[in-house]
């Protein structure tokens, strides 16, 4: 069912010293942030050959990754993204297999424009994981 | 300097659960489990079309990952690798921009057969990130 891994995300409490790190300490491409005012954060892709580093830093207070910041104040990877065809079908194939979805299970337009879903990351071995229709 | 994602690492609790998690519910191809004695883990790969996602299992009383997991009951990403042409010359750069080696500064051959560092998370926003020659 999951397909390419469409991206990492690192949530970081300074996101101009994390892009100075992948920019310039790790020579990557880095994109510009991007406010995403729909989901709370600020967005910075670190382009690799293969995949992408998304880098995430809260925007406004209800930001919903203020809570891992505390938890994780020096930052730390918030979820992995695989890639499904058909997103309703993966999501039906996960919740029968006892996987649970978050929030009310119905698709919501993530931040590339796409139809995304978050999986319960206790159902994922830790790992909050995000399934995005490509 | 950076390149691929090479692969994305989670310490799991359970392997054979995580092996079905990842082969019968994800529907993805999944190696079957190799013994690392030299690093103190056992390994599965699983196999997406752009990257691999590394399954770590304790191996022995001195797994390295032993107290990742008692820290993560339910397991968690342990660790990113990204794919370097030169791993001295790759260190030498992260050491001048004041990144720590872990280790005595040596790289180590990895679970893939291939030299590997790995650098200090909380110089990586929290993240240990391994870096492999390629």
């Amino acid at each position: 069912m999951i397909g390419r891994l469409n991206h990492v995300a690192i949530a970081v409490p300074d996101l101009e010293a994390a892009m100075a790190l992948y920019r310039t300490t790790l020579g990557a491409k880095v994109s510009e942030p991007v406010d995403q005012p729909d989901h709370g954060v600020v967005t910075v892709f670190v382009e690799l050959p293969n995949t992408k580093i998304e880098l995430l830093y809260p925007l406004g207070d209800k930001s919903p990754i203020v809570n891992f910041l505390e938890r994780n104040p020096a930052g730390g990877v918030h979820h992995i993204c695989y890639e499904v065809e058909d997103i309703l079908v993966a999501r039906d194939q996960l919740k029968a297999a006892g996987a649970r979805v978050l929030g009310d299970g119905e698709p919501k337009i993530g931040a590339h424009g796409k139809p995304v879903l978050f999986l319960h990351p206790k159902d994922m071995f830790g790992t909050l994981v995000e399934i995005e229709q490509v």
